[in-house]
């Protein structure tokens, strides 16, 4: 078993790709999960805005997260639609490029691809974050820890997540318990001390108010804690996955994700203002995560943290897995449309898109250590993208509802239209209010992305104009190739090779380049003849020329070139085809024993120009 | 000009490769830098294990100065004959090779190998060492300096240094030149004042001694002057560089090298007693090279300074480059007996031996990481190698005189034996001395490297047994193969690749995947028909036919290796030739954008085990 197979698993054959089908159960974690786990950083989001009103900040997080579960079902009721009209999977890409245009597709989708990253992004460092809190020990490594755990997913990633399903159910399904269990006993235990309860574990004490709350304020704050909304769109997209009637099973898949998604956002805000719980300065020691200050106040640090600490851990880091699913298959349809390059649409050994996958990490990578691994200074970037492809999402749907018509329709455009004004104006809100802190990187990202997007297709197109050709296919002047075999010396390899060049044509030529003496050559001339020459005009057939070309550096390709070209001018015009024999080895790193002077002849050969020339590869396979 | 022409320059063609041959004024830049280099960290490695012993430790930088004289003359006279004996350049691979067999060549290429590493890793380390001794606020960032210099280092090398004996002249000549004035300033100026000199800038205070002089100590002291010697078997390598008469000239050029490499380390010694300087602690604020207040107490901290220290500097990175020009070309030496991987051999687009200095680049920067960038860290890991080598080279010559015998071989192999002596008992001390602070690794590291050598020569050997064939070529049973050209449309590259392949064999198929529906399918082959198959029939040529596979998902591999495998039962035995066209770029990045598909396709077929399939690789050169 090679390292690799070892790292990424053996690779899997076309044919070992099913799908189950999954019903509301399995939907909930499979494609919840982003949406439910933004729970763990959304309110803390505000929250740490509203640090400088010191304990008077409190206040505010109940309002803001009420202004956040209502666009929630705003949002929730335009979802509700799309799974009705696009139940082929109706993700903002599709549904913008169908009813708006390419540009609005495209604009929505590098909004989503943006989105993907900094899900990743936030997903492993709000994962971290909540680590660092159970183990403040761990705080300094926090970059260490987001990287390695980066780098963890990714090679998970590219095995194939083939039991995604199963793998998220436990998680998600721990999270979900553990949190609503800490609410409701939360709720219990306040109410019993007449709603001012004792916490078990004081948390950090409130810091002195530095100042008064501002609109301003107030607006970052519920700019921040819009990215507990992220992740409500995975629904839309993947019907695909659900059991017949997918439509049913995939709303009320959403339904559940909603009021769950509700249910937190409201529990936390409360918990909070009930055990006085407020953001810490992220990033610096100290910091504990406002999840673990309200666990630790309602059970204490028993082992019933440690539990809820690791459900959360668990499911941010899974969260940001669900990213390695959906950038690369957002990549690969947005390949498919030849916006970006056509390798991102193949599947690599365990059938997964290899390349989106290595390019989520890449920027993953790049973004984490840029901002050092802190969850906070993410955020300002990330509603952005969310919220735009929302946006494009529901405006498509109302001119689909428009363009559609019908009975019902102008109820449902009117329920889009309301979730399209509804996110717009979240976007704004948020572009104002984030701007200077990050969210201007997304108003440079979003048009490079289109530019490289346009970028590909032009390349793309003015290549399909360039070889694009209405003449039939010309017959005249057919004349069977020049077959130029490269050989090392006589061993069954090379038997193999003449064998098949002896079919292709009758001019066959033996090309050695040696930087032997000519005693030797002059042997090896000897036997050729009698191996080779004999027998092949013995049984009628053409007789393969030995051509030796001397080099005293043993340098390969220019002899080579040389000898090439000398055939050229002989026979202008003749096609030459160059048969190379190559090794396949059992073991990828047997690549670095052979095939190496093959593969330099090859890059010659096309760097040389000589547009007759085919390269011919005959493989061998290692019997070991 | 794409990204990678600009950092590493347009590949060449072989044909632009020409030696200029040298004289003695060239050839002490070229080949004597890493020697004379040498005298900038020798000294100062063996002061360094002087530091505990305050001022009494000046007492005997002089007689270890002597006593590494002294070796180094014995080695002068030694390699002096092996340059007589070998006049092709006897390298301690070759010499040991063939006078001592492989085991004892290959022992000794390994300590090579590891001595060029260690070069390039000191010679970066200390060139920072002294730029940071020039500017301490830089001393923070050495590892950062050190790898910088390493990129640059090796993408100058990834583009050749066809310039270099004139880019190392100059700063070998001032550096001689500075260094043999300051010198010899030092010393008038010491005998002016009576033997008694005020340093014009103080040099930092000496310490305390906390230890008393102990063989123990000066033992090590000695093991890591030692250092000063390496780079002296560089003459005997490149003996084949030199006008004839090569082997006066080469001679010529190693007595100037000695003579003046004795000549920097006696006076170094003369100075450090004279003026009261020792070394500094290494890789602490503070730290400032022996050079560097050498040049200070006599000059002064005027432009003179900085002439002096630059070209300290500019000669200890030249001399990292030397290891960039003789690993590689060791490398491919012993890749040429196989026992390396076969890709060392080849040269890259610069006509360079690319892989062996990428090899070495990576080696170099774990190793400068490892350390922290630190020479003194480094120097216990760095004669081990240089003297094993020395020792090999030496030893093995001795049995070169014992073989050919006659006048004068006796007297010959003496002189070698007292040079493979004295080396072999200096690695002993080595060894001994920096066994616990860093030798043991090349304890380790060299038998790691003998495996790797036998490794990669009995993977070799075991395939060629597998090949190997005695037999004539069969010529029974020949038949044309199927010939499949992959199609995604119908266009001038279709055109060529279909062109070609109805010269190949009376059987062509055209196979196109796609996921489109019925009707446009029967669109394609009714189109086939006319543009193709009527023009074939018409002009008395096979038909090709069209297959077409659907796809739903656009797959095309699975789809693909299918319907070879149904050809392949229909006609067993017979030859498959599958036909890709591949597009050839003008730049490396639109590989990106094309061919990933092709690539992925011959992989898929290299994977699935079909033997009977070679690939036909026909180019189209994009005209933009």
């Amino acid at each position: 078993m090679s390292l690799i197979d070892l790292l990424l698993g053996r690779p899997l054959k076309s044919d070992e790709d099913r799908n189950e089908r999954i019903g509301v159960l399995a939907g909930v974690p499979m494609l919840g999960l982003d949406a439910l786990s933004s729970a763990a950083y959304g309110p803390e989001a505000a929250l740490t805005l509203l640090i400088p009103l010191g304990a008077a900040g409190l206040r505010y997080i109940g309002p803001i997260s009420g202004l956040i579960i209502g666009l929630l079902f705003i949002v929730y009721f335009s979802y509700r639609q799309t799974i009705g009209a696009y139940p082929q999977g109706g993700g903002s890409y599709t549904v913008a490029k169908e009813n708006l245009g390419t540009f609005a597709g495209l604009l929505a989708a590098s909004a989503l691809l943006l989105d993907y990253i900094l899900t990743a992004a936030v997903g492993i460092s709000a994962g971290i974050g909540a680590l660092v809190s159970a183990f403040p020990k761990l705080q300094p490594y926090t970059l260490e820890l987001c990287l390695a755990t980066l780098a963890l997913l990714t090679i998970v990633n590219l095995r194939g997540v083939r039991e995604a399903g199963l793998a998220f159910m436990a998680p998600t399904y721990l999270f979900l318990a553990s949190m609503l269990g800490v609410i409701g006993l939360g709720i219990v235990k306040a109410a019993m001390h007449g709603w001012h309860p004792t916490p078990i574990v004081e948390p950090p004490a409130l810091p002195e108010a530095e100042a008064t709350a501002s609109l301003w304020l107030l607006m970052h704050a519920f700019a921040s804690g819009c990215t507990a909304m992220t992740g409500v769109e995975a629904v839309s997209n993947g019907i695909r996955a659900f059991r017949e009637p997918a439509v049913v099973h995939a709303r009320r898949t959403l339904t559940v994700i909603i009021v769950a998604l509700a249910i937190l956002l409201a529990g936390i805000a409360a918990l909070c203002h009930l055990y006085r719980v407020g953001a810490t300065p992220p990033g610096q020691s100290g910091y504990q995560s406002v999840l673990s200050q309200l666990t630790a106040a309602v059970v204490g640090h028993g082992v019933a943290y440690y539990i809820a600490i690791g459900s959360v851990l668990s499911v941010l880091c899974l969260s940001a897995n669900t990213a390695f699913a959906d950038f690369p298959r957002l990549c690969r349809m947005i390949a498919l449309d030849a916006y970006l390059p056509a390798g991102f649409a193949n599947r690599g050994r365990r059938l997964v898109y290899s390349q989106g996958i290595i390019v989520l990490a890449i920027l993953t990578a790049i973004l984490l250590s840029a901002f050092g691994g802190v969850t906070d200074r993410l955020i300002p970037l990330f509603a952005v993208g969310a919220f735009l492809a929302f946006t494009m999402s529901q405006a498509g749907m109302v001119v689909h509802w428009r363009r559609k018509g019908g009975e019902g329709s102008q109820r449902s455009m009117a329920v889009n239209a309301v979730g399209a004004v509804g996110t717009g104006l979240t976007l704004v809100i948020v572009l104002v209010a984030k701007f200077t802190e990050g969210a201007w990187i997304t108003v440079l990202v979003i048009p490079a992305l289109l530019a490289l997007f346009y970028g590909v297709h032009r390349h793309y197109r003015a290549i399909a104009r360039e070889i694009e050709t209405a003449e039939p296919l010309d017959t005249t002047g057919l004349e069977p190739p020049l077959v130029v075999v490269l050989i090392r010396g006589w061993s069954i390899i090379t038997e193999k090779a003449m064998r098949l060049a002896l079919t292709l044509s009758p001019d066959v030529f033996a090309l050695h380049v040696t930087a032997d003496d000519e005693a030797k050559v002059k042997k090896l001339r000897a036997r050729w003849a009698r191996i080779v020459e004999e027998p092949a005009r013995a049984a009628g057939l053409p007789v393969p020329r030995l051509i030796v070309v001397s080099s005293p550096y043993r340098r390969i390709s220019k002899p080579l070139l040389d000898a090439l070209g000398e055939l050229q001018r002989d026979q202008p015009g003749r096609p030459i085809a160059v048969v190379i024999p190559e090794i396949i080895v059992k073991h990828w790193y047997q690549n670095f024993l052979h095939n190496q002077t093959a593969n330099l002849i090859k890059g010659h050969l096309y760097f040389s120009g000589l547009e007759q020339v085919s390269v011919v590869t005959v493989p061998w396979y290692l019997s070991r």
